[in-house]
């Protein structure tokens, strides 16, 4: 409180360091501009940050160069937050008058800035329950894996891979002798698809460095996931993770407690018992590591289990050619087009920008910190009073209508809330009237369903209740409630049992 | 009713035609020894089956020859049931003291059979809830994916993958000139695995029609779920199962409603949406089709939603040189370890022997199916009498620990208990005194957890229903309930909104 009130006291604005801000479109880019305005600019002098339009009509108006332009700032920055943007399809391709159908900007920047890992994590609001109780963390490998393969549809034959050291000689003639053959296999069927992939593995140890840092500093079990018992070449990724591991951080962990119950050593989880670890680990606090598709597939199903992918943050982590990290923040979620045209429409909306603030905060933070200690200990005076100003809104029942049901706020009167709210937190003005009086049921109860998902189904939901309530008088006691919970899969297990299946499905 | 009495006044067994009986070992071996002395053997004169034991001994006493057999003798029958099987670690390998670690036998079995698809559905039990509420079908071809990859470490350097027609030609120099590039990429990183594999299509027709047949009948609605957005190689697969399925199935499925929510249209899914609407469909009455690794992945996936793999099939269904069907049928799990060393160890176990009590069903009417359709209705006669006599037992609390708790039966009282009321069924007595009773709880209730499963943590499920029990009053209203389910992400949603994350997600 003392910290907020001293650094308001001194009159200006934080001025922030250089950053790289890439806007997209929609209702995620109108509702950023509403934070910038609202949030971030009253207090916060963003001059020094670079900003950069990936609209489809920029890429198309600039030929794509806004796009190199952008992965070439954010290469000399280090820092940059994304808002979410459309990749067009051929329809919008025609209805917004591209040239072309500009693909993902996802691909150069993952090259551009060297891309080690994904990192995805629940987003936890205080005193509010979503889906896991504690922190699940995650690193999707960034390169490698079937998004760069090669491929070409081909009939029956011989199908031939030849690897050929770098130095010396044509590529394509094949001619030269100093190959290894990777791979040979007759193709039998009349009709194959051939498929062709590297994984590169250099970076695998600064992906180990981030990943074992972030889940010590958020006292969080740390697991390898890869389908190494089958997919023999995966072991490298998981031997270069437990080298790194066990030479650098094993000590920390085991005296941290976070050892205790993996027997002292680094625990490997095989993909597909991740799925169903996943389902059953609700509590949370465990991270995961894997390789770029089985990330993709695993952290959906994790941003399932938390809700929705809204609370999932997804930050990709690069370095630079001198060996510094590049950071760049995003919200997991696409460009929200359902409540983009209903807003056109002049229909009110409730958006939650939770992804989007992560993201900003995400950014400026490291912004900051690349300015050194002093910055960011400026700058995470502001960020912490903006978080805490939006936690406490959601907290207290000023929250968007996907957290506190019908009589939640709409999108502008939400940033109008924590406008104000951030405004007498920097003033050292932290008393929450409402707060006492409806906080305890609020914050772990009303956490309705954002309106832009599936309808509940009220009849189904009292057939369902009849069924747990075993005398039939209309209330589940807690013995009706722990059967039920154990039924729904949903039960909190004690911690020892835990990796029972680990074992089971290792067996497939 | 009429009909058992009718079979069993025939006063002999049913003659079982030819069938490939493939034992393993350890709780499952003796388990079914139970079920083929006590429910089967007293029924069904089943002299024409034939056996092959793949405990590891076997083989390694047999150098493998045994399952070479095995894989021949399927070929020739058609119908074969297997129980789990071990694939043994190096440490097996020394304590049962064994030539060689030998592999697993699905590789043989699947190539010697030309595995289509391993069929992985939900069982269900009339009268008990699980996980799903109906029907979960998922086909996952047996074929291609990175399973048969080929792959090198390589420092870096040049990757080039040729394709040569099938005729003429020395295979390894690569000196001819009719190849076709099917990929060439610079391995930049000194440290790399590359990675060859290829999918091959001429059965996905096959796929297709069995996946589509058996939604059909079991009225659940197909989607293909693959990666084909990012991985363009899979739009094959999708293209192959779409046009076999507007050809021969679009009719009738449109007829049967199975179409209204989809538009009238095959629906596709891509894989990691996919993970989502795994965990939010949990009415059931879906089907899903897959690549291999996704199949691995999300039948995992759905067998943890449906409480356990102790609940899903495990089919592989080939197709001989003549074009008939071979179908496979197997339990989802291994072969329970901890309750063979209990058993060991003179401690009493209460196995539940549902999943290999499916596959025999399935293999035993299978070979009926193959013998005509009189031998068909004999013998399904038997099968429906024998799953009715387990489902019964389960749904009045005579069952295994896992299914009615701590007063359930142990694995030989509840072979005993079957045995009994299935001599009764095929007497043409179907009274159960008890049924009328206890019936309506036990059915949707009282199925507790499998004690091999981690225990539930007592303290923590009463702080849980203390956050539900909004007016603190002890219980649980339907209105808290729904509150509930509704955050705990399982709340029965209108049928017409599901599939609204199919779009959301398709965007990262």
């Amino acid at each position: 409180a003392k910290a907020y009130a001293r650094w308001a006291s001194s009159g200006g604005k934080i001025v922030a360091p250089p950053m790289v801000y890439i806007s997209g479109e929609e209702m995620t880019r109108y509702a950023m501009q509403l934070v910038m305005d609202n949030w971030i600019e009253p207090h916060v002098d963003t001059s020094t940050w670079e900003y950069y339009d990936l609209s489809c009509k920029a890429r198309d108006d600039t030929e794509d160069k806004v796009l190199a332009d952008a992965v070439d700032a954010g290469k000399r920055i280090k820092a940059i937050f994304k808002e979410p943007t459309i990749t067009p399809t051929a329809e919008q391709v025609e209805s917004l008058g591209l040239r072309k159908a500009w693909g993902s900007p996802n691909g150069a920047m993952r090259r551009g800035w060297n891309g080690i890992t994904i990192s995805r994590d629940t987003i936890h609001i205080e005193g509010v329950e979503l889906g896991y109780k504690r922190p699940v963390l995650f690193e999707r490998h960034a390169v490698g894996g079937e998004y760069g393969a090669g491929w070409k549809a081909t009939g029956s034959g011989k199908l031939v891979t030849a690897f050929y050291p770098s130095e010396g000689g044509p590529e394509a003639t094949l001619m030269r002798n100093d190959f290894t053959i990777v791979d040979q296999r007759d193709l039998k069927d009349a009709e194959n698809v051939a498929v062709v992939y590297h994984n590169p593995l250099d970076n695998v140890d600064d992906l180990a460095h981030h990943f074992f840092k972030r889940c010590l500093a958020e006292k969080v079990v740390p697991y390898v996931v890869t389908k190494k018992t089958v997919f023999k070449w995966q072991e490298s990724f998981w031997a270069i993770m437990k080298r790194t591991f066990d030479t650098h951080y094993k000590a920390a962990y085991a005296e941290a407690g976070l050892l205790d119950k993996c027997g002292g050593e680094l625990q490997h989880l095989i993909s597909d018992a991740a799925t169903m670890q996943i389902i059953r680990w609700t509590d949370g606090g465990f991270g995961m590591a894997a390789h770029n598709y089985d990330g993709d597939m695993l952290t959906d199903e994790v941003a399932q289990v938390h809700r929705s992918p809204g609370f999932i943050t997804s930050n990709l982590i690069g370095k630079s050619d001198s060996g510094e990290l590049i950071k760049e923040f995003e919200a997991s979620h696409g460009t929200v087009s359902d409540l983009w045209h209903q807003h056109l429409a002049g229909v009110e909306t409730s958006f939650n920008p939770l992804g989007m603030l992560e993201a900003i905060i995400g950014a400026m933070d490291h912004a900051a910190a690349l300015a050194g200690p002093e910055k960011e200990a400026e700058m995470t005076k502001f960020t912490e009073a903006l978080r805490s100003a939006v936690h406490t809104s959601f907290r207290i029942g000023e929250g968007t209508r996907d957290m506190v049901g019908p009589e939640g706020l709409s999108t502008e009167q939400f940033v109008a809330t924590v406008r104000a709210r951030l405004g007498r937190y920097l003033e050292g003005d932290f008393v929450e009237p409402k707060e006492a009086e409806v906080c305890t049921i609020k914050s772990s109860t009303d956490v309705t369903r954002d309106p832009s998902l599936p309808e509940v189904d009220h009849s189904a939901v009292q057939e369902m209740f009849n069924q747990y309530d075993l005398d039939g008088n209309g209330t589940i006691d807690v013995e009706e409630f722990e059967q039920m919970l154990d039924k729904l899969g949903v039960a909190p297990l004690r911690e020892e049992k835990k990796t029972y299946h680990e074992h089971e499905a290792g067996q497939v």
